[in-house]
């Protein structure tokens, strides 16, 4: 979507209206037709008259095929697609600079793609972040520590990735925010929904300084369904996911349950056995092999071990010694060109105007302001009275 | 102490005033001498007068000899010994019947012998035990905790092995008591020696349920040093440890290192991670491979699992939940002889008294009434109006 739509691009845009995520029918099209291909099938279906087919799958397509073409009429037009822009909401899909390779782990459920609105990059947020997920009906424990936890990674230069509800949610985002760290709300229904409204300042706040995320498209609202559905994206985007306080039968432990069966790491905080809002993490902990952490310092050590290593916290640091601001380690094989250019580009010492740095890489200066701002996210560089320069290691 | 006292034995208790626990010397001593020629080297030994032994083990031992000597004046006589049945105090000693056999797994460091006051078999009742420790400061949590779970464990036929101190020892030996259970104090003072004072009538009704344990002589006080020597044999007697709440150095801790290092079945209950209490119970569980445990169900499951499979709780069950009675499954080849002979010999239905069992046992009234205390205490048979029965399972 910069500047131009293609037509794969905008039928991916319009199958997150027409289809619901992770529809296996929709995948199935997906890989034999391409999106535009899938849009052209569904748009161009005409229901057999007749005898219907005879085989079972042939049949299920069929009836997938008359579900999206009641949403057609909902489908907006491409300039309307790219007007979203004005509204500070972007589209990005598999193959896109800004989309996040990780999410391929969830296979046919992939989203078809994603909605956004924010000013971080959500790649580069998430290739060091952590999922800190948890009970809407949060005890003052688990606010507390979701908060601790959020704020002292954020800190650290981790990304926190939370679902936007109350509770646990919350307080993560708004501890990540408070660290002047980058945070990532992915909701179950438009970016531009404030849902729940009384969050709907927040969700600003996270623009502003991170990033909403969505499969459904502007406009669209939560139902039951969606928040399971959306579970697996958080799980699959972030490099491990922490339940912070969970019941037995809850979202947080159907997150869980999805970093487990994407191999991300697991964590969970204990509490009280009494609880039971600590009844779900204690589950993980027995049961899926999720690791007991105690401390901001041990989630990042549990992520990263070689950071843990450069700058491990004294044996037995308390949960409030532990914030303490480490060098952001993604691997730099994990840049983009443009960004590892313009990375190179920066001066050892001292800060830099973007023009300076564009010319020293030979980029345009859209593109060098674009990859810094990815950089800056990531926390290989920060804005300075020069304009940009090298975070100090 | 069965009305006579072998040389042997009265060493043993001579060697307990004269010697404190696990000093390798006196290990040394016993091994080349056995008790009576080690008390025997003791009385006889002359400070060698001219120059000293050359070869530092030498020197040692001539320290720990004239050490020991030092507290010759204190020896009671055989017949002070023997007095002390008259208070309900009893001495036990490696290959007494009721002498625990696992206690073995100290090696070296196996108490030279042991003084016991109350009604229960100490052999038989850590057969199937758990210790339960912790810290003495315990918040409401940790006493709550550790009452449940001892009266849980306790109500399902297992003794409960703790220290006699207040807070969590105190919580747990009260629980048990109360659930009808049998509970085993080891002191680090003479058994009748009320440390903590306020705990004099515990100890009493400990004595009339269960049995109080100490490698140190009647009328010893506790020493800071004494505590810490005294919690190997809470590990090593016990089937498994479980640590309620325990600071991150603390005595509990400590106590769990034993268990660990014996290979002994090592469990925590998890707290806040705001609590420096629960500090010790997350290392055990993160850094010593314990197992955390939510519920009493889930510690004997994890002590015997073949017993879970019997009486598996249902999946989920809530701490309140897991209070039920399960038949003791103690392997009969754990019995003495003359206990299993006993068991044998017990009627499949209905009760019989004593003089009937000893009768059909082949064995003497006294020796089969001790046998089925015995087995009362193991769980195997029960009274009933018509003396004794097997208990159903």
């Amino acid at each position: 979507m910069n500047g131009m739509l293609t037509d794969e691009k905008y039928a991916r845009a319009a199958l997150t209206y027409l289809a619901e995520p992770a529809d296996r029918w929709l995948s199935q099209l997906l890989r034999e037709h391409g999106a535009a291909g899938a849009l052209d099938a569904i748009k161009n279906y005409a229901a057999a008259s007749g005898p219907g087919p005879r085989s079972g799958k042939a049949r299920a397509m069929q009836a997938a095929m008359e579900r999206w073409r009641v949403r057609l009429p909902e489908l907006p037009r491409p300039d309307q697609v790219l007007a979203f822009r004005e509204a500070g909401i972007r589209l990005i899909a598999p193959g896109d600079p800004e989309w996040p390779g990780q999410l391929a782990d969830l296979g046919d459920d992939q989203p078809y793609a994603l909605w956004l609105r924010g000013h971080a990059d959500l790649r580069f947020s998430c290739l060091r972040s952590v999922a800190i997920v948890g009970s809407r009906a949060a005890t003052a424990y688990g606010s507390y520590v979701a908060a601790e936890f959020a704020g002292s990674v954020a800190a650290r230069g981790w990304a926190v990735v939370s679902g936007g509800a109350f509770g646990v949610d919350a307080a993560a985002h708004r501890a990540a925010l408070g660290a002047d760290g980058v945070t990532v709300a992915v909701l179950a229904c438009g970016v531009d929904v404030p849902y729940p409204s009384a969050h709907a300042e927040l969700f600003d706040a996270v623009a502003a300084q991170g990033v909403l995320v969505s499969e459904w498209p502007p406009g669209r609202h939560v139902t039951r369904l969606r928040f399971l559905v959306r579970n697996r994206v958080i799980a699959a985007l972030a490099t491990g996911t922490l339940v912070v306080e969970a019941g037995q039968r809850s979202g947080a432990l159907n997150t869980a349950r999805h970093a487990r069966d994407l191999r991300r790491r697991l964590m969970a905080v204990p509490g009280p056995v009494t609880s039971d809002l600590s009844a779900g993490c204690h589950h993980i902990l027995r049961e899926w092999q999720g690791v007991l952490v105690t401390s901001a310092a041990e989630v990042t050590e549990h992520l990263s071990p070689i950071e843990a290593t450069a700058s491990a916290p004294p044996a037995g640091a308390s949960l409030a010694a532990g914030r303490q601001a480490v060098p952001p380690v993604i691997p730099r094989d994990l840049l983009d060109l443009e960004s590892a250019t313009v990375l190179d580009a920066m001066p050892r010492r001292g800060g830099l105007a973007t023009l300076r740095v564009a010319q020293r890489a030979g980029l345009a200066p859209a593109a060098t302001a674009t990859c810094l701002g990815r950089l800056a996210t990531a926390g290989f560089v920060e804005r300075c009275d020069d304009g940009w320069r090298l975070r100090r290691t």
